[in-house]
């Protein structure tokens, strides 16, 4: 399924936009406008008047050309009205941002918002969801901070991880090309989205932050298609049996045992992320082209604890950190001075400066 | 034994003092006159001159006093005669800063050291130590940066951990009581220190990090002497074949298999972190003040992702996140909207603020 209208909109329109600043129909439109979105940018609102300069439509409907995708803020029991509305004139998609569906319980109202959708033919990311990112038509349709443009494209049933990873990628100098926030994937599911920016050339890797999986044979079916076609890292939530019904209070999802995933992720050779700190790093290495030539791994360190705790680490993700050869022992030793420790980590001590790390490097 | 020489010294010298900015030997004075030590300071050099305004003496003989502590920074194999030096004269402790022993395989060189101690009487804290601080009095003979005064002390087995944990320790709004980097623990061990700080007023909580336990008997007596009477939170690193090579490297210590420490540590309630962050959270939280009064969590939050991430850690801790009683949900559900879910983790979303957060952690 081609989802272009969802990442490369000619238009949008904010359903539910307000003149409020703090409120999230007008922090929505805000963003939008101050990413440089080139579109055309329609707010909807009954009340009508002007947002940040632009012309607010009473509805959908009145707008004088049709948008190619639709945000929706409004409550809860608007939106199956709406997405409906939108489907009847031609929107190609739309993104529920407004909750208050099977997270909390209200699985008809869910149910009537997809009857909508199939109904008018529209295709739907949501609801709960925190929005769509494409940073290469500067489109910022979302709740969560801006980012800059970089290889790493994210797919997540959380919002607020979407935040938390970019504001790693600040503090870690990478950008994102792509971010949708799943939210309870009533129609568009995590899986379709895998699929089509498994497809994306501004894509490098993939992350995904995982409660659970709605369609397991396609998941199945769409990694088997693409393995090893570009790197995937996933971090898995909802891992115990209170993380499950967690949740469930937080997508509406229903997760299975923890080991399915985790032997999935294995058999797609898709990474398996022990944080979400080890999410992004992982994501960022292989979104910038680095792949290790194997599990040997040298550590060279100015201090011999976090040493250590480094080797330790590796050898939990069974990684090997083997001594050097007595060759690459004695080339070291013939620059380094007696105080240093060859027997991998390679400790250069407090005394060790850009000058030992790049002999030891380049050896 | 009574440690206070080493933490309530009435002056100070630093054999190896040197006028070079950027030399350990002038950082280190540095560090010690910029924190507001009241005592007497004196820098010892053959050189003579003067560092930072302070007279340098060629010897530590030749000091008109004789200090309550030396800290040595000196090439190792001048070591061991120093130290006997400082013994002979009546100095109590030396802290010696220098490596070069055990560490790189060098134990004749510590062998001669503690030799020496034990002829003239002197205790020895390292050598491989990167040194000692006690908030309380402004005393700061310690290669790692200064750190404000606090409830927290830290013994460590590494230097650069103690850096580690001072960073967080400034994003966290927390200072240090007293903070000892033991090194290769010839003389002076870390259980010893740990008793001392056992029984020290200042301290609040006790972080440890340990790559081996020197003498395990004597933690064992002390940890059942004690047991209760301070928080105490441990990191072991070197818990991997590699991590015990890694730790010999560093320290000279010979590390036992893990299992063994993670059982002593739940014998004698001493907390085990999974992380350095978590040494440090933990000894945040405790030497606060703060204590659970039982496995039972509940947690707030306004994103629903880092709720179920939550939810997992608790788990894996072996706390427990139960759902509220109907009794609870029905007061939270009288103030807040049909949006958040009340199941635990209670989810205000992302609308959730001040009010929603006071409201819920008054109930």
């Amino acid at each position: 399924m081609n989802l272009d209208f969802f990442f490369y909109p000619k238009s949008v329109a904010v359903v539910g936009a307000s003149t409020i600043p703090g409120k999230v129909g007008y922090e929505l439109v805000k963003n939008i406008v101050e990413a440089g979105f080139g579109g055309d940018i329609f707010p909807v609102n009954p009340k009508g008047g002007s947002i940040l300069g632009l012309k607010v439509y009473p509805s959908v409907k009145s707008i004088q050309s049709i948008p190619d995708l639709a945000v929706i803020v409004t409550p809860a029991e608007t939106v199956p009205g709406i997405v409906g509305e939108c489907g009847s004139i031609g929107v190609k998609g739309v993104v529920v941002i407004s909750g208050g569906f099977s997270e909390v319980g209200n699985r008809w109202l869910e149910e009537e918002l997809v009857a909508y959708a199939r109904k008018y033919g529209v295709r739907v990311i949501g609801p709960n969801s925190a929005g769509i990112i494409n940073t290469s038509i500067n489109f910022h349709a979302c709740m969560e901070f801006r980012v800059p443009r970089g290889p790493i494209s994210l797919i997540s049933q959380s919002g607020a991880v979407g935040g938390i990873l970019f504001a790693l990628a600040r503090e870690g100098c990478i950008g994102f090309s792509k971010f949708v926030s799943c939210g309870n994937s009533c129609d568009v599911s995590e899986v379709e989205v895998l699929e089509y920016l498994l497809m994306d050339d501004d894509t490098g890797s993939i992350a995904l932050y995982l409660e659970a999986i709605h369609d397991g044979r396609r998941f199945i079916d769409v990694c088997r298609k693409f393995r090893g076609v570009k790197p995937m890292v996933a971090f898995k939530a909802g891992k115990s049996s209170a993380g499950v019904r967690a949740a469930a209070s937080h997508t509406g999802a229903l997760a299975s045992p923890y080991h399915i995933y985790s032997s999935l992720f294995k058999q797609f050779r898709i990474l398996e992320a022990p944080s979400l700190s080890g999410l992004f790093s992982s994501s960022k290495f292989l979104g910038l082209g680095f792949r290790a030539k194997g599990p040997r791994i040298m550590i060279v360190t100015n201090s011999g604890g976090p040493g250590v705790i480094a080797t330790d680490l590796c050898e939990s993700f069974g990684l090997m950190v083997p001594e050097p050869s007595e060759e690459l022992k004695s080339k070291l030793r013939s620059f380094l001075p007696q105080i240093c420790s060859l027997r991998n980590p390679i400790d250069l001590t407090a005394t060790g400066g850009y000058d030992w790390y790049y002999g030891v490097l380049k050896e």
